[in-house]
């Protein structure tokens, strides 16, 4: 039923969201004298604001942060502090990689019955290294990286691997990003949500729930796989 | 002779490097307490560092420039004076692209008769926004953003679009990231300075001056391509 099977990487193959929670939870700390709900909200309206211009990925959320805290002190923040910002970042750049459970062994077995690709979003070099260090690499034929998907996005890396939409079926947890725009272009999609996920991934267009499945952990997804064939 | 020519796009096609030679100005301006060689060094110096982690592209630079600033200081910069240089950076990202002379006609002319190839390395979403502005886009039957331009690099791209070494000529201003690697790889190079380069962009090992060409500017290179076939 189908000849090629797409992953994204970050919070459906390795944990993502929780050290961007962890970070949050640190900066709001550094910024203890205002009120918590207010510092979610700037950041949060701050990093949708420079989305288009930084893109997605930990440098862009860095420089969110630095001007989040320039807004709240009104430009008092001294620059020792803005050090202390930068430094979260540095440490989520280097941060370990971490499987999500049942990953290692899915990814093989499925790696030796299907074409996997590998499809995710962010900064190119954070997400190189990332890949390079979950030691998954071996197993996808083709690692794209993208600054954003969407249905036009996907049409082209289907293009470029010479995939039938209606062939291909995409693995993410993202609705947003990983679901409805395959469902859109007549792809199949497996959703398998994580415990945390950024409010702008939640937004999306409606698809009707017929058209993808659902999984409660990616180790249910062999059987799944079985089943469609 | 060959099949297909690759083009560097940053100082090759267009300009870039005198915007960050125009920041750079105005960031010494901001520290105007402080002797113009010592904010020089100290940002190289930061941006050297970081390449590893923040990868080539502006964000990287904005964050070298806040660091820069906050080492100079000894921390008692303060925010509205950080955010300051972090407008800069946004200038940079929404610079409209100027092209070099001749660039034009020399693509257009060469895409009639050659596949091109677009190889540029920096952050994705800002490469890919400025590849559009470009107006270029079209003539290329392929656009590669890599983190870095190296051998490995390369023989990835090469091997993706199915193209052999020998029958491939790159054209760029670095030595180190568009001539060298090419040359190493058994490919033809034809190296176009820009009146400006990074320093680090200078670095590279020997490579014999009979294995490349040099031209004065990309207005030369369809009459040099003539000539090679």
């Amino acid at each position: 039923m189908f000849d090629v099977i797409g992953f994204d990487a970050d919070d459906t193959l390795w944990h993502n969201e929780s050290i961007f929670t962890i970070t949050q939870e640190k900066f709001r700390e550094l910024l203890y004298s205002h009120n918590t709900e207010l510092v979610n909200q700037t950041l949060s309206s701050t990093q949708i604001k420079n989305l288009k211009l930084f893109g997605y990925g930990i440098k862009g959320f860095i420089l969110s942060m630095v001007e989040t805290s320039v807004e709240l002190t009104n430009g008092e923040i001294k620059g020792n502090e803005i050090q202390k910002i930068i430094d979260f970042g540095r440490e989520m750049l280097a941060n370990p990689i971490e499987l999500l459970p049942h990953v290692q062994e899915v990814i093989e077995d499925l790696s030796r019955k299907y074409r996997l690709l590998l499809i995710t979003k962010g900064d190119l070099i954070d997400q190189e290294t990332k890949i390079a260090r979950s030691g998954l690499a071996e197993y996808f034929t083709g690692v794209e990286i993208v600054s954003d998907k969407n249905t036009e996005t996907y049409e082209k890396i289907l293009s470029r691997h010479e995939i039938t939409a209606s062939r291909f079926i995409m693995i993410g947890n993202s609705m947003r990003s990983d679901i409805v725009p395959i469902v859109q272009i007549g792809g199949q999609a497996v959703h398998i949500p994580y415990y945390s996920t950024w409010d702008h991934e939640q937004k999306h267009p409606y698809i009707d729930p017929k058209n993808f499945k659902q999984l409660k952990h990616i180790g249910l997804l062999p059987e799944l796989i079985e089943e469609m064939r």
